[in-house]
């Protein structure tokens, strides 16, 4: 296998169950990956390690998924150079999500965290592949496929809603 | 000059004063850039035009800036494969930006929006290079001295509240 | 059948679920409608033809429901000089439905969305009625009577608790 | 003068402020319009007259505005089967406007209110004038106008800062 | 039976599952009552025929409850000199109980309702008996044996933790 | 002077901006009064005795305001059978006023406390003289009168707006 | 036994469901403690005695766990000189735990309230032996190996994923 | 100078505007200090290297004060077993302070912060002496002498209102 351009890491394994749509996602975009669990405050030492040997060892783009006080996606940002991508998690110990959402995407003027929606690992997969895309052809052209069949599943549930009439349950 | 590697929009003329961040710190980091107005719900066509011409002209990543019910970035984003920033931003007719950031950020499954903190322009910049940077090393040691900068702003800051002591007014 | 006069969109089929109550309140209001599935961020170009279009193809209203960043609504009121009803869906990505009232209700100067209540998709069809209503006296009759069974249906409680007590379970 | 169209209310004479917006836009689009104070709470009895006799007295549409607990526009569409729209006012004993748009919006089943963006007063005008427009081919067409000059407008801005390039202080 | 003290409505039958716990502890403290069926929206003269007729046919106190835009315990204080509390009701049409909290709370100056919790019904019950007790010796000292109660419940709920210690489980 | 009936209190003195308006209105509506400073939090015994000898002073109705986590509302009703009037003080170390409003509105089952809107001391004021009004003739009169002059002052401006028009500016 | 060194203190049996993590904790860390119900509004005389009495008595920290409007921990700091730690709980009538959160966290200048993450009892209880082991070093011993215990946990769960592959569903 | 026991630091140089009231406090109530500027995410590896050596330094309690996406006090108390108390700071890039109280609150299980109110600096160097005070009996009398002062500037308010009455400005 080649080296993996985009590093998934996430807080604690019960996010697991959130943030594999974004290692699903990028195998059928055609993008490497890797895929571990790193803890802002258990494991400070690993996080440092993590983000500071991350572009030497061929990642192109990190992946960083948390809840509750979400530090993990900010504080990789500010020990790399590569684009840092933030996903809130609604985990247990979350206020609905606010706490989530708000501790990843407030970041102060010079450290960005590129933040998706709430639970939304599978638009995180999207954005690092559209970002390895920038200069790799393949993947930009598999993403374009990949929007051709959003397009196309929609338009399948439209036939589906003529064929069987708005009154049709659709459970 | 060489193309524009980032093009940077905005829905109206007033959120320039928060947008022009993003392209003062493209310009500090080497990067080039175009920037210009677009409105989602006033010029559609020219979004559309926009969006599905960019990757073509050459642009490499997009930052859409707009607040209120905030459409542009995301809109945007579903014409497009290129990584689109988004920047809420807290117009005069916003909800203490709560509008701007929830219809930036809260994209459907398929259409990314790497979102910024709200009001955070320079971030998107930063952000924009770092994703030119995962191809182009000059720009991605650019971004390195920069966060050394970073840096050593607060280390100066360091000595100075060292050398005045903790009772000199700030102000 | 008649030209239909209310057009009811929405952004999935999922939707469906809370916005087949708009379509049920205007047959019972005797408006015609026509119901389809036009997703704003994956099926863009078919929104622009659908608002377009839809003032020439003989359409009175059109009601768009949406969740999340919802920007059918917003989109299609850029794009038609028909009066748009929009309906925040608490879908299973929102935030408790803040991010689809917000992104629907706070349109800008000079693009307005008449927004209902979260999930309120009868309320739309009701208003959608009621428009129809200002030019055609059969449909605001209709509505008439509706308010009445409306008042009686709140008749029929009262008689209810008054016979019954407040003891009485009311499950 | 003929028959005012659209009657504009609102619960204080310090909403006049926001509300005089609606007035201008309308006479703009050429819709004709009354506007008076009516209190929910101050003059109840004014507002059930005012409610119950709109439509005998030939008006179309109503638009009330009201901030805090909000109850003008509601009641009103409570006891009228013309088109109620609701423009929330971020009045100085709300709390930053979210007790203005929840009063407003989150009306029950069976009687809708065309709620605005906070402070949306022209858009309600603008929406007004959508209503009459449906059966009203001129109104129909000065909003046609009315869209074209919101484009015009953005357009003009696009060259200012192509001229002035985007280092200029738009201020 | 004597005439009723207090009376207590509520906008549908669907609030009597919360509403009751005013009843009953009305009842608990020696206090008459009525109860029915008021809806703002749907049978707006009968709340005005029920608001202003509420001092003349003996009641001293008004209990109101509503859910979403809840309009029903400020119009019902609109029309009556009596003190009117307000019950937020968190009914499936409320986004988590903040609309019917704020749009019964939020009243503009002259016009007060007495809110307490959302949900909280028999709160409004004992606040009613707490003002018919400001001149009923009776009733203010059934509420004296009301508030020993509550304080020996707990203390009873103090000897089991000391009895079981605090590894027992309370389930 | 008799006895004061009504007493007002309040966490600091900073609070005596907002609260002043409680006495204004309860002197307008012929009702005593006393004013004085109690904190929960610096004079806890002051606020117990306070509480505990208010009914046998011969107090009807307390009135406490307080902001921030504010606990003297609550508190004061926890140890009185007396009504308690809350009011929420959007104090400088506040958060826009939600943690004001939250810590007085959402008392346990058992103990009440009548919330009245943010910075609402005249509606307080008000709705203890409506409380009074409930067994004083004279007091419930002057509120029929007070009600009637909020009437007449929006026929007031109901009449200035037709004499100037709304182009009028009201500042 | 030797004298307890924290106090943990709660409104209601129901809240000991989450407050017992906090007792757990300190048991494991080698902290002696007690446990009881103190309710701050229907037991206030009990709360007065327990706060005045808890630093004689021998307690070095006390922890306090409400819900709702949660007073007891702010009135208890009011009360003694020794660190109150405060968990807000998310009761089943609090507002999704924010007003639990913010009647705790927004005390006024003085009287300061530790507190921790809502149902944050576990944290509340490591707080309260960090404290203790600012002066035992057995203590701060026992917590650098909970520390240790913490990191070694997330190690394993890295393991297996490595072992297993992020395909591997973790429930 | 006696080691410094309280360790006070904070992200930016502006946030020592808010911050130097802990150290004032801290002062007044005979504790020793430092003050120093830490940022998370511009100084990471100082801050490891503060937080790791704070203990072997003599440091008994550290105060960090952040705001927006506020990561320091969390990341600060994953490294040292010393309590760490936070501070939420409003500066200007937060939103009204919701950011800066969430991400330093709503710290998982095993990693507490003592979070005190938003811009709290002042609580917090009374709680930090108040931690102290548990091992340190001058300290723990200098805090009862301040709660004895907190007590006696409301008593002196109370006879300002008593002597000038409530009619007189407070300004």
């Amino acid at each position: 296998m080649t080296n993996p351009q985009v590093g998934i890491i996430m807080g604690s394994k019960s996010d697991l169950r959130v943030m594999k749509a974004a290692a699903e996602v990028l195998e059928e975009l055609g993008v490497t990956l890797e895929l571990t669990i790193v803890s802002a405050h258990r494991t400070p030492h690993r996080m440092t390690e993590y983000a500071e040997s991350a572009r030497s060892r061929g990642l192109k783009v990190i992946i960083a998924g948390a809840g509750g006080a979400a530090h993990l996606p900010g504080m990789v940002a500010s020990m790399t150079s590569l684009p840092v991508i933030g996903v809130p998690v609604k985990s247990s110990n979350s206020i609905d999500g606010w706490d989530s959402v708000l501790s990843i995407l407030q970041m102060p003027g010079g450290v960005p965290v590129a933040t998706v929606a709430l639970d939304g690992a599978k638009n995180a997969g999207i954005l690092a592949a559209q970002i390895i895309g920038t200069f790799d052809e393949t993947v930009a052209k598999n993403i374009d496929v990949f929007k051709v069949q959003l397009r196309e599943k929609v338009e399948q549930t439209i036939q589906e809603v003529e064929r069987d009439g708005w009154r049709h349950d659709p459970a």
